[in-house]
């Protein structure tokens, strides 16, 4: 039974908490043992939804307080003796030994000795000689397996007759012995509890032994509303170096899904085997990052359709026994993209996502389909913030969270809030608890006015440009200083440049879309303005895609046929035929490599008044103060510099006009001069001061369905605003710090 | 006849001056008119010898005057009535026109539209559809010679049945109607006389007619002592916008030595021809800074023999007539480069090189073949600096070049000093004529205690690894930063990092070697310490070679050997097989650029307390906050960091050890922490503290011949310093500011 199309958008989680309160549209994390508290904060907050954690059970007593319950699931690691006998079973991945320097014609590598030995254990059962490479780095060709034995006692691999001096790696397969979830928890969290291990449901044994307990899960749980998934199959990767450090991570990446059964099907389906520097790329695996290979993107199309036939089934399993689904993004939620149109094959229910920030928002709020949806908001009730000798600052990161979330939401709404971990941390800050409830309460009231409708956008369709499209739409587009950055593992924190963050609060539609699509389809006859934005040689920027004519083609032509582009930190840039940034000729600036050292820059003077730059209020900082970029045409208006160093610029191509950005770290100032690039840029200008506020640390959203308009400020200060209506009439709001007026 | 080799390294100039005064060894530039200054100037700064200059004569007064006299002349421009009747004699270079973005099937393309009418005409002699190359640079491939037609009266090409929003170019050939230096003074010193025109000797008619002129030349110069070759064939390349605004500059390149006539005979003699695309590459133009083609160095070695075939004649010539010859370096010096084993053989007998600091002194001091070493010194007595208003600041100038070369002085001295330009000029400006009077009696002073020794190096021999090696020995290896400089087109002004400068002052032996050496023979058995300084990609990084392994194997060699290599900037950077430095192994560090964002760096701790840090002083300057450079191995040791941004990094490797720099401008804690890495790097920590001056701002050099140590102060203030024998033993020395003291 298919349960109809997204109840809660409109109403209470629940038919049973509906008519209850003017609350609702909160979900809290509950627990056995701490029902007081449970009480407590469904008044205070208003939640209409109780759910369990990792960890945590649920007691009688809460069941039965009449909230819609979900109970949290996830599959693979759920039940323990599976695994523990059927070792072959558990998810493999290759890894890439760390790099070792012959001394002499003989070199001794073990694979292992980079990674964490009670995490991963290398994978004996399969031919080592089949499906491990030994691959001399120095030359990039593969040794002769004749030319290397592996010890499988000591996992130890001696490789005879090679270059000295030369560099030497083994790709090697491994069975993961430990979650990563599981692993994270005892680490972050001080658990002692045995390792959870994960099994893999690409083994039909495996996939049957599963669904067999989850049959029996479902029967177990007759009070459960809503089976929420955490995820459905694969985790996303983290490798763990010989200490237990993570030495690579990567959120949306397939790193974490192999199996030597899956390498074969791939095969015998796709017409070519993937070799294990598929996976391993040279040791950058594939991260998002790096431009996807075709083998790659075929793999990821393969372990998706897994993935969806998999999640089908258990909502398939779960709507017979009369319960909806969540889906949580995060752990397991490999293959899981919702804005694949597969997703939506598997019937889920309810989106969950964790939000930090504005970008974290619309990654939930734009998915397609209709879906409840759902915000998990940080920090979560955990020790690291929730400190337990209360020296922690959870208000301050919710405050912060939450106003980027705030300009966001006003632009595509979600349905729900939910918090998760340990509830009993959260009331050792009272302040914290106060001001959840005023979140909550400003949350339902942009529910209210809003009446199930949505802002509206200016006439002006934004596309953002990169390899992944919708594989990762709304996902962040790091660029280096991400590297340098000692970040706190839970949590997305950007450094540096923030060009989505800026773009996830202003009144446009916003799509992603590939180079593959562009190859194909051109750009989208429905877009007025591309974005490209990333590093140079990225996935985000796009590298070698730029030296491929369709793309640069199809570029020019949409922007001179009186299309808009902007153009971020490394935009169009690959070295080829004379240019690094292949649309130089588009936005009239290069950059400078090391190629052009001997050559003169073109002289340009800082415009003192263009529509982009006008109104800011403040100097928009650009987060660097040499971006190496130079002026390379006479009619490139400059729009702000260091020196010779552009930091941006504008340029007419054609009937349409370009926009230079040397990088946008996220904040008001740069927020707001996004928000006039994109409508200068699609020659929108007169379209600015319709519903427009004015200030820029002030923005607004006009409802049409209920006529309401909302003024917000985003600012620790009070402002002034003055606020243009549809006709471009003004008024002069004043606001108070973070407030939120409704008009 | 052939004069006895380097008469005026141990003495005066000549005979003429020898007995004269206790002065000597400096030229000074005169000019007809001036004869009383002349005479008060050679008295106070001790001259012995007199030149003319570009556009001045001397006159019979100043002949007699019983010095040593310098005459000027630059042959290929001498005389202009030949070139205006032999229009096709002229030099001859390929132009790129600027790109241009096509926007339907036809493109119109004026060549000459980016480049400046009175310097370049279009060759219409030689058949454009056999020299010239329309190429897209969308593809990178050739447009068929069916698909365009030059107008050779509107001098445009158009090109039919391409492809809209393709970029196009047009590889060009022109001939020079005007000299590059002829136009230099015209725009800098307001010249208003005709403009000169040079001629290209490579043809044969050209060629006799310039030696029956030189022959001429040489009858009307009784009086001359010395024929001041300025300097032989080709110019450097100087490109000239629309607006005579240089927009490509190339001291040390070959691009204005081209004639139809010689790519023929190359052709003929290399078995291939070169396409104009050879010398155009990509619009960058073969410049100093990028990897050099195999075409390109065949062309160089190719022009190099026909300049010392010429240079030889005109030498030849000269000794016949009973004259000396110097070279001056800039100009027309290309093909002429000093390190090439067949410069020698032209018989030069003294060199004149223009040096602004140590690394233009080494440029000129460290040149084989034991000439004659005159430096012309900053600033020229040109209307730019010495301002006819007074309100000029030459002394300061003056000064500040004078600390560098001093430095580098002590480690390979030079044999006389010499100014150019108008002497009247410098008359306005009582402070610096008494500023010179002072420098040359030190400069002397040098001369008087060395007694034509050299200064004790450290057992240490440094090997500068570049792709030019000895034809570019002391070039800057410039970075970005020196394109976002606004530079004074006279003097090489260095923007951010000049490892070679700080190198210049230390008392170790240098060499420069190619990555085509290295390939052939390994590292030079005498070595012990590789520098690889550049900007990755560059020529003075290696870019692709890097990924040959010859070159991997054979540095890597001889570091596990016990060999140093300290890498700054891009060393051994090349984006291949999972690095981007390919020494990442030796080095410990490597860079992020995009592949490895969500891969961790090793975290590691500043060294508290290192050989190569110690006593420095000062913090260093890196020049930068952001190296993007991580530590990638545990056992590197971290020197210097900013976050997680690597300033400095030191790591064993074998029986070697390895440094690597961020960056090095030039100060004195940063040439101190260069002798310090280079000693650390050569294992030979111990040999550090004979003949060592403790304080950074000063240094020491000893010299055994006359047993004499010289103790500099290069800074503005009083110092104090020990100063260690060559036992080690030490003693105290004060300084005043600038003071060098003899012990």
């Amino acid at each position: 039974m298919k349960p109809t199309k997204s109840p809660a958008s409109q109403k209470p989680a629940s038919a049973k908490s509906a008519a209850k309160s003017t609350g609702g549209f909160i979900t809290l994390p509950a627990e056995k043992g701490e029902e007081k508290m449970v009480i407590e904060l469904t008044k205070k907050w208003g939640a209409d939804a109780i759910r369990d954690s990792d960890g945590t059970e649920l007691s009688k007593e809460i069941l039965d307080m009449g909230m819609e319950i979900y109970s949290t699931t996830c599959l693979v690691r759920a039940e323990q003796k599976y695994p523990r006998e059927h070792m072959d079973q558990l998810p493999q991945k290759y890894l890439m030994s760390d790099p070792v320097t012959a001394q002499s014609a003989t070199v001794v590598i073990d694979p292992m000795a980079g990674f964490y030995r009670e995490k991963y254990v290398i994978d004996t059962k399969h031919s080592a000689k089949k499906y491990w490479e030994v691959i001399d780095r120095t030359t990039g060709k593969v040794v002769p397996t004749s030319k290397w034995k592996l010890d499988t006692k000591t996992g130890k691999v001696t490789v005879k007759g090679i270059t000295p001096f030369h560099v030497y790696t083994v790709n090697f397969l491994v069975f993961q012995i430990w979650d990563t979830t599981s692993m994270y928890n005892h680490l972050t969290n001080n658990w002692n509890k045995p390792h959870v291990i994960s099994v893999d449901p690409y083994h039909k044994q495996c996939w049957d032994h599963l669904m067999k307990f989850y049959d029996k899960y479902l029967e177990d749980h007759p009070k459960t509303d809503v089976v929420r998934l955490t995820t459905l199959a694969y985790h996303f990767a983290v490798d763990s170096d010989q200490d237990a450090v993570d030495k690579f991570r990567d959120w949306t990446g397939y790193q974490d899904t192999i199996s030597v059964l899956a390498l074969e099907d791939f095969a015998k389906q796709y017409g070519y085997r993937l070799r294990g520097e598929d996976f391993v790329d040279q040791g950058y695996y594939n991260a998002a990052c790096r431009v996807p290979s075709k083998g790659y993107l075929d793999w990821m199309k393969f372990i998706h359709k897994f993935v969806v036939k998999y999640g089908k089934e258990l909502v398939k399993r779960a709507n017979k026994a009369g319960k909806r689904t969540a889906i949580f993004w995060g752990d397991h939620w490999i293959g899981v993209e919702p804005y694949k149109p597969d997703f939506l094959k598997m019937g889920i229910d309810i989106h969950v996502g964790a939000a930090e920030d504005g970008v974290a928002l619309r990654r939930i709020s734009d998915t397609p389909g209709g879906l409840v949806k759902e915000l998990r908001l940080y920090p979560y009730f955990f020790p690291d913030v929730f400190k337990e000798d209360g020296t922690g600052e959870p208000t301050a990161e919710s405050l912060s969270n939450w106003i980027k979330i705030r300009r966001a939401l006003m632009r595509k709404p979600v349905d729900r809030l939910g918090y998760g971990g340990y509830l009993r941390l959260a009331l050792k800050y009272p302040d914290f608890i106060e001001h959840v409830t005023e979140l909550c309460n400003e949350f339902r009231a942009f529910k209210l006015n809003a009446d199930g409708g949505e802002s509206l956008k200016a006439p002006i369709k934004v596309a953002v440009l990169n390899c992944w499209g919708n594989w990762k739409a709304w996902i962040n587009s790091f660029g280096a200083p991400q590297k340098f950055l000692v970040k706190r593992p839970d949590v997305i924190q950007v450094a540096g440049t923030n060009l989505l963050e800026c773009l996830a609060g202003l009144p446009v539609e916003v799509q992603f879309i590939s180079f593959e699509e562009v190859e194909k389809g051109g750009i989208p006859k429905d877009v007025q303005v591309v974005i490209n934005d990333g590093d140079a040689e990225t996935a985000w920027s796009g590298g070698s895609w730029w030296a491929n004519p369709k793309i640069v083609e199809a570029v020019r032509k949409f922007i001179s046929n009186g299309g808009g582009f902007i153009g971020c930190r490394g935009p169009s840039a690959h070295m080829h035929q004379g240019r690094y940034f292949q649309l130089a000729d588009v936005m009239g600036v290069d950059k400078e490599v090391g190629s052009t050292l001997q050559s003169a820059t073109v002289l340009a003077q800082v415009e003192e008044k263009h529509f982009i730059t006008e109104g800011l209020g403040a100097k928009p900082d650009f987060g660097t103060n040499e971006t190496f970029v130079y002026v390379c045409d006479r009619e490139t208006k400059l729009l702000a510099a260091n020196g010779l160093h552009v930091m941006a610029a504008a340029k007419s191509f054609g009937k349409g006009r370009s926009v230079f950005l040397g990088a946008l770290p996220y904040d008001l100032t740069n927020s707001r001069l996004l928000h006039r690039a994109i409508f200068w840029a699609a020659g929108k200008e007169a379209e600015l001061t319709k519903w427009y506020s004015e200030n820029p640390a002030t923005e607004c959203a006009y409802y049409p369905k209920t006529k309401k308009l909302v003024v917000v400020n985003n600012s620790d200060k009070p402002q002034t605003t003055k606020v243009f209506d549809g006709q471009g009439k003004a008024t002069s709001v004043s606001l108070k710090p973070y407030e939120s007026r409704w008009i």
